[in-house]
């Protein structure tokens, strides 16, 4: 098992895709207007890109279309003995082709909230990285 | 109630910072070498004002010294049809001041990760948004 500096699990790249396809919400981090923004966002892996809809016009779909952005996911157990994040960064695109858009309404992408979410965001990871806590390691 | 353009329940500054209070983790949103960057942190409220506990030198630490940061918590039942999202915008600041660093030691913040985590992060939110989800307007 490999610790970071602060002790924490470092997960393999195959571990860390395999936990984001275990839920069905992450955050996506973006820049809107020079300010830090976040957002949570029902998700779906389409290889190892992260495929998201969001309502045209929205600011995520105009911060998202053509940026370089951040995706997190997690779970922590209410005792926050044990819990795992990943985290990617890489290159958003609005979708725009309608070939890949009517592939893409195939994929299992509930949405968690109401509205119409017509644009497809697909963030392709440039990095990937992953760490787990064990109750063990808090007990060192 | 109010809804926002999508459809999401706007909640009030006191229901966010209720439900803030109710959770142990949440994320920090903050830029490192001008790229996005999210990590999931264990935060306790003092008054309005997130405070953390990071390691001394840490890549959060250095990039939250004296930066506008976002702040997210959030949660979302499994059947993802109801949930809540906070997210905070504010400045960020290492405390250095004996005195401070000595009151901010009695607050109940439990570290979720293993390390030593001398350094105390506050971030004053100088915006405070809200959204929650109900079953019932995913059914509109």
């Amino acid at each position: 098992m490999t610790l970071d500096s602060a002790g924490l699990q470092v997960l393999s790249r195959a571990e860390c895709l395999a936990l984001l396809a275990s839920v069905p919400v992450g955050r996506i981090v973006f820049t809107d207007r020079a300010l830090p923004a976040v957002q949570p966002v029902g998700f779906v892996l389409d290889g190892e890109d992260v495929v998201i809809r969001t309502t045209a016009g929205s600011r995520l779909a105009f911060a998202a279309r053509n940026a370089v952005v951040a995706f997190e996911a997690d779970e922590f157990d209410a005792r926050m003995s044990t819990g795992w994040s990943v985290t990617m960064v890489g290159h958003a695109r609005a979708v725009q082709d309608l070939a890949e858009i009517e592939r893409l309404s195939l994929l299992p992408l509930t949405p968690w909230a109401p509205g119409a979410r017509e644009q497809f965001i697909v963030m392709c990871p440039q990095e990937i990285s992953g760490r787990r806590i064990h109750a063990e390691t808090l007990l060192r």
